[in-house]
C-alpha cells in the first residue's frame, strides 16, 4: 500500500489555519457562499436538533450559525489554531481533538449523545470507518449523521471515476495558503460502502446546485442507524 | 403541468417489443453487455433470495438468469408482446400487468412476498411513489428493492442537472425501432426523495463502470425498509 499522507493532511490544517479562517470569514469560497453553507445549515435545522456535534468544525462558522438558532453545539477539530480561532468567536463548546483520538477513545467526546452529527467537507482521510462507528454510537435514537462532500460528477472527468488521494492547492483562494492538502476522493458507491460498514443507511441525499448553471456543487448525505431495540441503537 | 407522456411511454414498449427483444437477446446494448447486466444479476444474487419479483421484466432475460441459479421468479411487465416473448422462453411466471394496475390493485401480484424486488431500468414514468409503496409492502422483513437506472453523471452535461422528461430514440441499437420512448430522468437526490416518500432507505449504491474507461455506466440502489416491528415492516 502507498504511504498514507495522513500526517501531511493534519499538518496542512495547522499551517493554513490563518489563511483558511480568513477565506471562510470573508466569504471567499464561491461554492460555499452560493450553495453549500446554506445547504448544510438547512439540512441540520430541518431535524430541529437540540444538541449537535460538528466534527471537523474548523474556525467554527457552522457552530455559530447553529447557536444563533438556539442549538447547543460542540465543535471538534484536530487543528489547534483552528480551534483557537473558533473559541475566539464563541458560540459553542470547541475542543481540539483529532479524528484518530475520537476513534480510539470515544469517551473523549464526553457522555452526551446528539440529535445530529455533522461532517461538513471534513472527512478527508482514507480511513473513516472507525470514526463513523463512534459517531453513529453517539446518535440519539432518531438522530442523523449529515455529511457534505464533493459531488461524484465533480471528481474529475480527466481521471478514472475512482477513489484515491488528490491534492488541493487552494489556488482559487488567493496566495495565502502555505501548504497543499492531500485529501481522499470517494465515489458515491464508496461513500455508501463506508456508511454501511459503520452500520448506517442513507435516508436522503441532497445535491446543492449552482443557482445559475444548475450543476451540482456538492453531495449531502443524511445517514441514520436503522431502528432501535430496547432503547438501544441497532 | 405539462401533459404527461405516460401513454406514449407504454405504447412504445408495445410498438418496439420485437426490436427490443432482438436487441437484448443479441447482446446489442454495449453498456448491458459490458457491465450493467452482470451488476444487477450479482446484486440480486448477493442476497441469496428464494423468491424474486422482476418489475418491468421485459423479454425476461433477468428472470431466466435468476432461474438458472434456482431462484423462483415472477416477472411483470405492462407490454403484452414483451410478456409473450418472455413466456416463450420460460424460466419464471410472467404476468402482463401495468405499473398503474400494481399501484391501484396490489392484490394483482398475488399474496406472496419477496426476498428481492428488482426494477432494472424499468422506472421510466414520472410518478413512481405509489408503485414503490406497493413494492415495499411486498418485501420480506430483510428483503431488498434493487433499482438500476441512469447514473447522475450521465444525465447530460449540456442540460441543467435536473429532473425532466427526455426522449430515447434507440438510434444506437439499429434501425428496427419504430417509436421513440419518453422517459423521466431523475437526479440522485430525487431518487432518494422518491424512495424516502415510499418508506425506503438506501443500504448501498453501486456504480457499474466501463471496464476500460472506468466511467460509471449506471447507478444501482439497494433500498430497504428500516426494520420491522411485531413481524410487520415499519
Amino acid at each position: 500500500m502507498e504511504q498514507e499522507p495522513t500526517d501531511e493532511l493534519s499538518q496542512s490544517w495547522e499551517a493554513n489555519a490563518a489563511a483558511w479562517t480568513r477565506a471562510v470569514r470573508e466569504g471567499r469560497i464561491e461554492s460555499r457562499r452560493l450553495a453549500t453553507d446554506s445547504a448544510v445549515l438547512g439540512a441540520v435545522l430541518r431535524y430541529t436538533p437540540e444538541r449537535v456535534l460538528d466534527v471537523g468544525c474548523g474556525e467554527g462558522w457552522l457552530c455559530r450559525a447553529l447557536a444563533e438558532q438556539d442549538v447547543q453545539v460542540m465543535g471538534v477539530d484536530g487543528s489547534g489554531p483552528l480551534i483557537e480561532a473558533a473559541q475566539s468567536l464563541g458560540g459553542g463548546q470547541f475542543v481540539r481533538v483529532s479524528f484518530e483520538e475520537i476513534a480510539e477513545t470515544p469517551a473523549i467526546l464526553g457522555k452526551d449523545s446528539f440529535d445530529a452529527v455533522v461532517c461538513n467537507f471534513a472527512l478527508l482521510d482514507r480511513e473513516i470507518i472507525p470514526l463513523l462507528c463512534v459517531l453513529r454510537s453517539r446518535l440519539r435514537p432518531s438522530g442523523v449523521l449529515i455529511i457534505q462532500t464533493v459531488h461524484p460528477c465533480n471528481l474529475g472527468n480527466d481521471a478514472d471515476y475512482s477513489d484515491g488521494w488528490r491534492t488541493e492547492d487552494f489556488a482559487a483562494l488567493g496566495g495565502e495558503f502555505v501548504e497543499s492538502m492531500p485529501w481522499y476522493a470517494r465515489t458515491l458507491s464508496s461513500w455508501t460502502d463506508e456508511l454501511g460498514a459503520a452500520g448506517l443507511v442513507v435516508a436522503s441525499i441532497e445535491e446543492p446546485r449552482h443557482p445559475t448553471t444548475k450543476q451540482p456543487l456538492s453531495l449531502l448525505f443524511v445517514a441514520m442507524h436503522c431502528g432501535t431495540k430496547d432503547g438501544h441503537v441497532v
